[in-house]
């Protein structure tokens, strides 16, 4: 048999809140599904969930907006108070129009409204939206250290979110906080079947794993946000954060 | 255990060239290595080796650069034979600058150089290039009918390619070419964990499987173009083409 890549998804992780010890729940829940992780294999979790632990949800009831959020507010028909968040959790507006705000997020990834959701959040108790961990990176490095620790041998962790696309429809998840693994394929020096040498294909893997991982978290009410990957092949580069795959300005031609 | 996401590369396919029966190849090679094939698995092939079986190797020696052509490659640095087949092949030109053109191929995706790729291409007889099928939407078709009928039930086909994004480095998988599925996922009048009404998140399925299955299938010497499924979870949505995935210029902010 081919060697393969399997994703699993850990079916048992409680629904998290701001404070919990999230490494201790993924390996409680890992446990709990006679899930056995072993050296190689890599860890992914959705945004949302290191968000929730974070204490990264907002209530917007508190949230006074500047008049730069106003004036951005009325050409996007945004909630103002979502759109003051917008503007502080950015350091750059990308592009904006009517229902859109594409954004640059602090540490350097370009989305929609500075990944703010306002999905999967309970409004029981008025109206919150979920920003994103404050350096997604740092918060990466802190479970790849605490899960290397409790299994005794590297785990590498990606933080995932959603995507959209410049010209394509539909998201896909992309990795918006990397450890412990290098999140480019570095080839240069490499050859093709045909001993050409390798020019500028130099896969995202991190990414491309993000994207798998995504398909099995799912976004809706079967959510899964902890996935175990098995049997990637990764280059041998060294780790890396995830500002490894963020495109220079000085080399950006859609901005 | 979990539900897993499984994807296994053939291994045993071997080189081809034009003409040859490229279902005939992916069945005898599958069965070589013990891959059985169940309902609900999915193909993924690279297009590189559906390019050569439909015979799009150009030999550059017999391009006739245009005018036009001249001139994008003065600006870009390329050669201007290469220049005048991402010409043909493309409605637009989306970008140029020295050392890269991006495109809108005929068939509406947006990439560089068209598709147009010059890696994994023997050069003894000559300097060639390979261009995308014409239409890799009807090239999966023609594979996923071909694969139904020999395996006797619905085996739905992805192309895919290595694309760059417009603010991320290095390329993931995406889906050029699909057919018997939906490439997004409806989640129209679909709920989150908490009953909030879904919005604008529509996964973009056969995207997160090109990327996925790009994983396994390797850029370099370990090529392995054809990958098996197992196990994703799919829209219910009716099948359609990568076309699906296109977003309409219209709604374009980045052109």
């Amino acid at each position: 048999m081919a060697p393969a890549l399997i994703l699993r998804a850990v079916e048992q992780l409680p629904r998290v809140t701001s404070g919990e010890d999230l490494v201790a729940l993924i390996i409680s829940a890992t446990a709990t599904q006679a899930l056995m992780p072993e050296a190689g294999d890599i860890l992914v979790i959705a945004q949302k969930v290191v968000s929730k632990v974070e204490d990264r949800l907002v209530a917007l009831a508190g949230v006074s907006p500047s008049k730069a959020a106003y004036d951005l507010a009325a050409e996007t028909g945004k909630d103002a108070r979502l759109v003051e968040l917008i503007l502080s959790e950015s350091r750059a507006i990308i592009r904006s129009r009517p229902g859109l705000i594409i954004a640059e997020h602090h540490c350097g990834h370009i989305l929609a409204n500075a990944g703010i959701d306002t999905s999967n959040i309970s409004q029981s108790e008025g109206e919150h939206v979920l920003l994103w961990p404050s350096d997604p990176d740092v918060s990466a490095a802190g479970l790849a250290q605490g899960l290397s620790q409790a299994y005794g041998f590297d785990i590498p962790v990606i933080i995932n979110d959603s995507m959209g696309r410049a010209w394509r429809l539909g998201t896909t998840g992309h990795a918006i906080g990397v450890a412990g693994l290098d999140p480019l394929w570095n080839q240069v020096g490499g050859h093709d079947l045909y001993g050409n040498e390798l020019r500028v294909t130099e896969p995202a893997t991190a990414d491309g794993l993000a994207a798998a991982a995504a398909l099995v978290q799912g976004e809706a009410a079967e959510g899964n946000p902890v996935v175990w990957i098995r049997g990637c092949p990764r280059s041998s580069g060294r780790a890396r954060n995830s500002r490894a795959l963020l495109r220079p300005q000085s080399a950006d031609l859609f901005r």
